[in-house]
């Protein structure tokens, strides 16, 4: 896409967040994207540890976590605090100038509490705006903002916000100015056809083969909720869209790694 | 100072964090004041209690916290995360866009491993530098900068921070290109020659005073590094210091609460 700046929005989860060796070499390599970035992260493994030790009970409904007041002071140590400022301080020395907020900082995302008509999913936001010139005048002055996924109703109220999501409204309302490359970055090499073979991995996915794979239940649970997230941000704007392993970083970008996200099986990219 | 914008630089601590009702009253006069503003603030007693429902030992050595690596992740979590990010979507509803960052954030604090000849306090950090360029593009940009007390070396390295040095600091940093009142709110009228008599405030402080009250016990542990603060404060460049009741804030202001910080008795503010 000619005359547009280019913008990486790269999105890691909780398993590389909970392995310092892993996440240490992804880090070198985000930091090592050339130009304008963004990091969103998850929180892993840290917020049901802490949850256990305080004695704070989990309740999954479609395998979604339900967000009590307690759950969410979780989120916000875990997520916000502990997570956030981590990352943020172990990019600096790899000359990445980190700003770690989430997205109450700055009316950076507005949501509200998450309508649904038979569950009841507690503290959770569903997205409403990102504050695209906010990130774009952050951008500018050398900043690497680095999102840890909350959002707020600007009435007071925090909620829990899936990382993925974030990162998906992230990279289209950047779309606008930027063309943004949108990287899922997870613990398997991308979209595979057989669960436990990761040489089965897909090099390129399209809608219509998203939807004949989720029949055949070939992709399942916890894929169907990421794909759904990539395809959303293709079909609005988003100049590429990968899923695969995130200390393959280089590799995703090039193309010889991961799955790329396309609407139609004829698009190149 | 003629030709100097006005900000205000307010402290707030632990006791007013853990009160529900003062705090929401304090945000309301904080976020009404005019103009630039940013606010600093502890963690208070949820950081304690957070560690002994985590079952970790806290080391004082001379009323100072001793920060070993379990609890600079609990001050990570509590004031990097959950009372910073309170703070923020509390005044949002307030018309005040706030920003909420630690001192790694955007380089915001630098600070190297605090040096002392008999004690090692573990990851505490003295402060190096303040970057006042980014608070003050922040500031332009209406942004209000809410500060966790944490710093950071640059080289992947956070530390603990008291929050009073870091309000002091930044109240130096800024007075170069702002005329800056520094108010450090507390839960008490301000400087009291009776420590059991809010009546018995003094409604100014010079330093021979100072220096005077601590040789005869009347000023004792707890506030002496306060006002050594507050003092280094005006000593270098700071326009206005005020200590007092935080949810007084118009009336230390105005001057008609709390202890006034001048270097000279014969100053007139």
């Amino acid at each position: 896409m000619p005359g547009k700046i280019k913008l990486f929005v790269v999105k890691i989860g909780g398993n590389i967040i909970d392995d310092d060796v892993r996440l240490s070499e992804f880090l070198r390599l985000f930091a090592a994207l050339p130009g304008a970035k963004i990091l969103v992260h998850g929180g892993g493994k840290l917020a049901t540890d802490l949850a256990e030790k305080l004695g704070i009970q989990q309740v999954m409904i479609e395998g979604r976590r339900v967000t009590d007041e307690s759950t969410l002071r979780i989120a916000e140590m875990v997520y916000g605090g502990l997570v956030n400022k981590q990352l943020v301080a172990a990019l600096h020395p790899l000359g990445c100038t980190a700003l770690g907020v989430c997205g109450a900082d700055g009316d950076l995302i507005r949501a509200h509490k998450r309508r649904h008509p038979t569950i009841d999913f507690g503290l959770v936001g569903d997205i409403d705006a990102v504050n695209a010139p906010l990130l774009d005048r952050w951008l500018g002055q050398g900043l690497t903002p680095v999102i840890a996924p909350l959002s707020h109703d600007g009435e007071g109220q925090l909620f829990n916000t899936n990382a993925d999501t974030i990162a998906q409204e992230i990279a289209k309302a950047m779309s606008q100015a930027f063309h943004v490359v949108l990287v899922f970055g997870f613990e398997k090499n991308g979209v595979l056809l057989d669960m436990n073979d990761e040489k089965s991995c897909l090099t390129q996915i399209d809608f219509e083969s998203f939807q004949e794979l989720k029949r055949r239940e070939v992709i399942t649970r916890g894929m169907i909720p990421k794909l759904e997230n990539a395809f959303s941000a293709v079909r609005d704007g988003v100049g590429r869209v990968i899923i695969g392993r995130a200390e393959l970083l280089p590799q995703l970008i090039e193309g010889t790694s991961g799955t790329s996200i396309v609407w139609d099986r004829h698009e190149n990219y």
